[in-house]
């Protein structure tokens, strides 16, 4: 363990050197988690964590996450209020930060064994992309797709709302996901489109399946004609005539839901 | 319609003191929409215009919205970025923006004619109370019953992830949940739980009901015991082992899908 008191400090400036944008975190292949919830989950789920930050009486509070931290090489650094508010990049006045180790962008999908998929396509809120995650992982779904217009499942907002599932579940970012559906449909899962097409058909009409890839699209302009076409079928959720649509995140919940892992 | 090009105007420091915080907000009955789409949604929910804010472009792109505003009396302000970037509370970059009249806080729960009513226990969560009301307005629920410890569902974050919602189903604040629960049980409601209890029983071996009310709480802490006492029934959302919990309102979405009103 390393003790900093200044912000000055070169470990805190190569911290924030190598987390202060999106871009910068992607090429140095690193994520920040900030609050204690986040550390613990992603470390649960295996994160792989580079530096740990302890502040005031976290110090004492999370023994057990720096022996953790430490056993995987990890360095533990204990500081203080101000060092803590350089660092964050979420205002988030939180006293546990880990700097982890993103996950290996996958890029070949391969089913074997996989059932269940999820394919976001140009969802550019962070939020919905990570609520989005935590459901999939929560029914049973074995791997996510994110088209190149997502937000980044690794940024600070998506992180926190996916609760470390971006750690448990394989995700792919930058993917095809038009080529990667009809593939999928070849292979004999159900391709399905979540849009209000003329051949729509409810949800509530449509059985559950064995193999099962469900593609959601942002909230303003749905999913592009590439993917839909490039599905087998289309589905839409049922909804009150005086509302307009649901959250992207919420329809997401619905869909992998009806079409959840019946083991669960 | 008024321009103004100051941001010491008289009618800008008006409307920054009365929409300052929530508190404000709230004493004064009003609420601040921000983004051209939030204003449409609102007003065409019956939202009661006060003043409509345009900037720019959005002057000529906006007229329509203009004329409904002073055909109910509302004040139209032409003004510049500075200006705008003043008033709003949320910085976020948007050239329409309106102050509307909260409707009146609603207080006694009457429930001839209702058959589907959402109740939120703690929800601190502004987007996920948004979120929530939304699913509510969409799959048919009547109304929302928000405990104290909610965040306030006419508060920005909360208006935006709603999309109007807020003005288009009652929504009871400050509301005594566990005696309103016990009512609608004796009324002949089912009333259910959302809790991981001994006694839950999973969502999908409940059957549908025709007059049901929905009760979740926060992420953190879930239900009261109170609250779960005062409901018919305990019911859970099976979810993979390794997952700890879903997202509050993604759970919410899924409940009342199984929950909702078949005519959709």
């Amino acid at each position: 363990m390393t003790e900093i008191t200044s912000r000055t400090n070169d470990n805190v400036k190569a911290l924030c050197a190598v987390t202060a944008t999106a871009a910068s975190r992607r090429s140095n292949g690193v994520a920040l988690l900030e609050t204690e919830k986040l550390v613990r989950d992603a470390m649960q789920g295996g994160a792989d964590c580079l530096q740990l930050w302890l502040c005031g009486e976290a110090a004492e509070r999370c023994g057990d996450l720096a022996v953790s931290a430490e056993a995987v090489g990890a360095r533990v650094f204990l500081t203080v209020p101000s060092v803590m508010q350089k660092i964050s990049r979420e205002d988030s006045g939180t006293n546990v930060l880990a700097l982890v180790r993103r996950p290996q962008p996958r890029q070949e999908l391969r089913t074997e064994g996989l059932n269940r998929i999820l394919v976001l396509e140009n969802v550019q809120d962070p939020g919905n992309v990570g609520t989005a995650l935590r459901s999939a992982a929560a029914f049973g779904f074995d791997a996510v797709l994110l088209s190149p217009g997502c937000a980044d499942p690794f940024g600070p907002k998506a992180l926190r709302a996916s609760m470390g599932a971006a750690f448990r579940i394989p995700v792919f970012e930058q993917a095809d996901c038009v080529g990667e559906v009809t593939k999928l449909g070849r292979e004999g899962f159900l391709t399905v489109a979540a849009a209000l097409d003329r051949d729509a058909v409810r949800l509530d009409a449509c059985p559950a399946e064995e193999r099962v890839c469900v593609a959601v699209g942002s909230e303003g302009r749905g999913l592009t004609e590439e993917l839909i076409s490039a599905c087998g079928r289309t589905v839409f959720i049922p909804i009150s005539a005086g509302t307009e649509s649901l959250n992207a995140a919420a329809a997401a919940a619905v869909l992998m839901w009806h079409y959840r892992n019946n083991n669960l």
